[in-house]
């Protein structure tokens, strides 16, 4: 059974063809960004799916720099690979061919069928070389967009990529801002490091530096083969992880479990580098990789708009960007610095840190967790709504491992929710899997965002529609502007932080308003405990043992009113409450009440 | 005013002088470990200062792949760079030329006077070029103890080396156990990951793709600068750290403040590699560059010897291990791996990961923290003994940033010290800067090693000559053997653990018996506060507020007495103590003791 037809059972989207279209001529020229102009752009691409009638579900697929326009399918029945993200797109899969209808170009300057560096210059009749212009990561997404309106599509329900593919995300989120529903930037950046534009230029040298490279005039000739091996081989190592590679080859020896003691590659990750190279002489043209790469160093938001909050300021569509945790090639730090200019902005992002060992190339190989983000945000951004608190299976955490009485009993959250003005902003600080902001979002029809960092949270959080950024509570809530949420939540969560001071300090200034819940320890059980056990009282509302418990700050109503005073912290409010009595306590709170909600501000701020 | 005259009042070598010896004739040729042999080696080194009448003070500096005998000083009144490690060798530095005999030369196969691939074969009156044998670092080694025994020493007070020259200082302290006294590794690994392998291969790639290579026989005619210069490229990139090309270079362009839209180098960060790789190319060799990563590739002690700790077996020398946390060439996890190795054979091992920007580099860079390391483990080797206390100036805690009133009444120090036999071992599980080891060793001839993580307290271990390893007490102490130490000792840092369980676990594990010290939380005056005031206590031993106290557990010794009780830990002895009366309590503990002291041990453990 063939590898095509064992796919036809899972889901694939089966045999596909690579199309062209001629979208500028020369009665209509593409302009470029160098000042050059193309009087002739041809563009390969593939679609999958069908357009509907509202022309509203079309999602295009960005490719990185080797990449191409089949993404998914096989091209013939003996095919032994099927498209590059064929794991992803497909019927059934995280973008759905039954539901959306998935479109896919070959990049300008490629050469798998979109006019590039080998393609005949219809002046001259000869392949461009290195005469050919110049272009950039804008320069592809125009020519984008000229494809999409060929195909009939107005405005698209989504644009995803990652790496160069991610760029070009971002570059049509900023550059048609009402043409895209939702943008979904994968291990991507805004602007390449100064580590990164080392490599890609020691690659370009390997190649200008070959003596087959003839000034880019090589066609028909044998090429600068070894340069480009040498290039890919640089590339190479930079998309896999230290850790991937240890994993897939070790210090293990190809033909021998001796030493040879010459320079004929031995170590099996020296044959695979040389594999790679090779095969890549055979599928990939020099001058592309000159233009592509050249035109990544070249991408830099910040720099073209004045800072990458000016660059976003105009982005309308629905933002999920998502890094892995080894990509050391474009690292979560440079999503990091999307998201924090999107928040600063005010835009609706969702971030997730995906923890992977595979470095760069995960967003090819994580396919379960990468399918899952995508697959719940897009259907999101198709529905336009979070679904209704009794469609959601399992509002509450139910997970038997970290169950305990208390996370069953958060009588907060409906306090919470009596607390909060219907139509607000509001920032959950700990946000779990999305429970509270569900609540808030369906019955208080709030603008909601967590802050979590479970990776399981995030992904449940995306599939109920809810804005979740991947964020360290404790040191990282500097993302988000001043006075930019009207209530900023933390629930429970208190008691667990290492650092408080600053976290509260964050809140005040990020929030209107500030609600904070947490178990009182001045409250008579653990304090009669306390005082006639002489342990470390563990209660309902404490249910841990000292040595294994997360509550790490021990702090009572009195400790807390005493902090806000020391801080000129405004107390706005107070509700001492007895967990199952569910009521509030009057009388005595330090004593009486088993935990507490606070709403707060910082003094003097107006409201 | 000239660099060299300028340096003289630095503290500088001041002129010197490359200096040469035959070593291997026809008569005793040196045999290689390929089986293969050299009957002709000639050594270029240079030694500053004097070997003293014992012949018992001479340092040997090993170089790393690009550099040379010339470590330190001028080679003429008009030189504009003084020898690759000035800042750590010369009078009154680290390696101080006024105590100690230093020696560095040329490694085997090298291209700075010593005998390699670019050297004439006597036999052929040629140069070798690759018909040169295939070396490695035993072999250097080799050649460096016949050079070492030609200058009349025979037993090395100190070898130092980073990177290549630091597998070398491995290699000494293996080979040659008993002629070694400190070896100090930096920088460096056991054996290269499949990652540096694959940058190693794409560098030797480049080099042999280049046509000017001719095989190697390029002697005479251009040679491979083209792919020497690329491979230096790359071999650049990854001694720099992301941060430090950042830092220098982000992305800034070199002659102009637009896109030039063409292929020559524009960024800063590829014109500086342009002129590292073509300087490069001016002072170094392309046939030693394949030989000396050749040689770098094949190391691997656990491969050679069947494991690491097999390698490490018959080592006798002090060992120092650094690291730099930002070095992701030869990263911190392959150091931790060499002390993990020599703890685990019992042998005296220091091991800090310095903090730095500066990515592998850093060896060179970092020369304050660096040679605070080296001077003062070599000092300790030389003077072979711990100073006395009172020959100590701060043998406590003195600095006010730090400074509470609890650290000053450390009275649990004087009852520990009581508790310990003479003779014994000690580890001191987070060690600060050394006090308590300080006086065990001193004052009850303990044999004692200390675990922290900070990096001034480790200097000033290393500098009392108190053996330190820099490892994270709540995941890393898996590293020490089972039984290893007499006693584990855990000094008021119980209440600061976030994982306290694992900890004591693994504290049972390495030590005969434990000894744990810790506030007691059930003191009545807490107790009382907590009672009347409903508040979390502040007192002289909880000298913190809730909100930023590095006391995250609140345990007592009826918690303590029972957590031992659940997890069959045995109760040896149990000290509690009033603080200000250093005085024990006996009568209800719980209540009247301000501190307590437990030894306890696994139940059933043979002591």
């Amino acid at each position: 059974m063939s590898d095509y037809v064992k796919s036809k059972q899972a889901g694939c989207v089966g045999l596909v063809k690579t199309k062209k279209a001629v979208l500028f001529s020369e009665s209509e020229s593409l302009l470029l960004e160098s000042g050059r102009s193309l009087c002739f752009v041809e563009v390969a691409y593939e679609t999958y799916g069908k357009l509907n009638a509202e022309r509203d579900n079309a999602v295009l697929v960005c490719h990185a720099l080797t990449g191409d326009a089949h993404v998914a399918g096989y091209h013939h029945e003996d095919d032994r690979k099927p498209g590059w993200w064929n794991d992803i797109v497909g019927p059934g899969k995280a973008i759905d061919t039954e539901k959306y209808f998935v479109v896919c170009s070959n990049v300008l300057g490629g050469c798998k069928g979109t006019t590039g560096p080998s393609s005949v210059n219809p002046e001259t009749g000869k392949p461009w070389g290195l005469t050919f212009p110049v272009f950039t990561i804008e320069d592809i997404v125009k020519v984008q967009k000229q494809l999409v309106e060929h195909l009939g599509v107005d405005c698209l329900l989504g644009v995803v990529g990652g790496s160069l593919g991610g760029m070009q995300v971002l570059e049509w989120a900023i550059r048609y801002p009402d043409k895209v529903k939702a943008a979904l930037a994968i291990a991507t950046t805004t602007r390449l490091g100064a580590q990164s534009i080392a490599f890609d230029a020691v690659g370009r040298n390997a190649i200008l530096a070959d003596g087959g490279f003839q000034g880019g005039e090589y066609a028909g000739g044998e090429g600068p083969q070894r340069g480009l091996a040498i290039a890919r081989m640089i590339g190479h190592i930079t998309y896999l992880s230290e850790e991937s590679m240890h994993l897939k080859f070790g210090r293990s020896l190809r033909h021998a479990d001796q030493y040879r003691y010459d320079f004929d590659s031995e170590f099996s990750v020296e044959t695979y580098l040389d594999y790679q190279g090779q095969s890549f002489v055979d599928r990939f043209d020099a001058n592309s990789y000159l233009y592509l790469t050249k035109a990544m160093d070249y991408y830099d938001l910040a720099a073209r708009f004045g800072s990458l909050e000016k660059a976003f300021a105009e982005v309308q569509a629905d933002v999920m960007v998502m890094s892995f945790s080894s990509d050391w090639l474009f690292t979560p730090r440079q999503s990091r610095d999307i998201v924090d200019a999107m928040l600063s902005q005010g835009k609706r992002v969702t971030y997730c840190e995906v923890d992977s060992p595979y470095g760069h190339d995960a967003f090819l190989l994580e396919a379960n967790v990468v399918g899952r983000l995508i697959g719940g945000f897009l259907k999101r951004a198709a529905e336009g709504s979070v679904p209704g608190i009794e469609e959601v299976h399992q509002p509450y955490r139910q997970d038997p491992a970290v169950d305990t009485p208390w996370t069953k009993m958060r009588v907060d959250y409906d306090r919470i929710e009596e607390l909060i003005v219907p139509g607000s902003s509001v920032l959950d600080i700990g946000s779990g899997r999305g429970e509270l902001l569900h609540r808030l979002i369906v019955r208080r029809g709030v603008v909601g965002l967590g802050v979590e960092v479970n990776q399981d949270d995030i992904c449940n959080s995306v599939e109920l529609g809810i804005p979740v950024v991947d964020l360290d509570v404790e040191t990282e809530l500097g993302s988000f502007g001043d006075g930019s949420f009207d209530y900023v939540v933390l629930s429970h969560t208190l008691q667990t932080l290492g650092r408080v001071e600053p976290v509260i300090e964050q809140m005040l200034r990020i929030g209107k308003k500030c609600i904070i819940s947490f178990p009182n320890f001045a409250y008579w059980r653990p304090r009669l405990q306390m005082m006639l056990g002489g342990r470390t009282p563990v209660s309902a509302s404490l249910p841990f043992e000292w040595h294994d418990t997360p509550n790490i700050r021990f702090v009572t109503i009195s400790d807390f009113v005493r902090f806000c005073r020391r801080q000129g912290i405004e107390i706005l409010q107070q509700i001492p409450m007895v967990t199952r009595d569910r009521a509030a306590v009057r009388l005595w709170p330090n004593l009486r009440a088993e935990e507490v909600i606070f709403v707060v501000s910082r003094a003097g701020i107006e409201r």
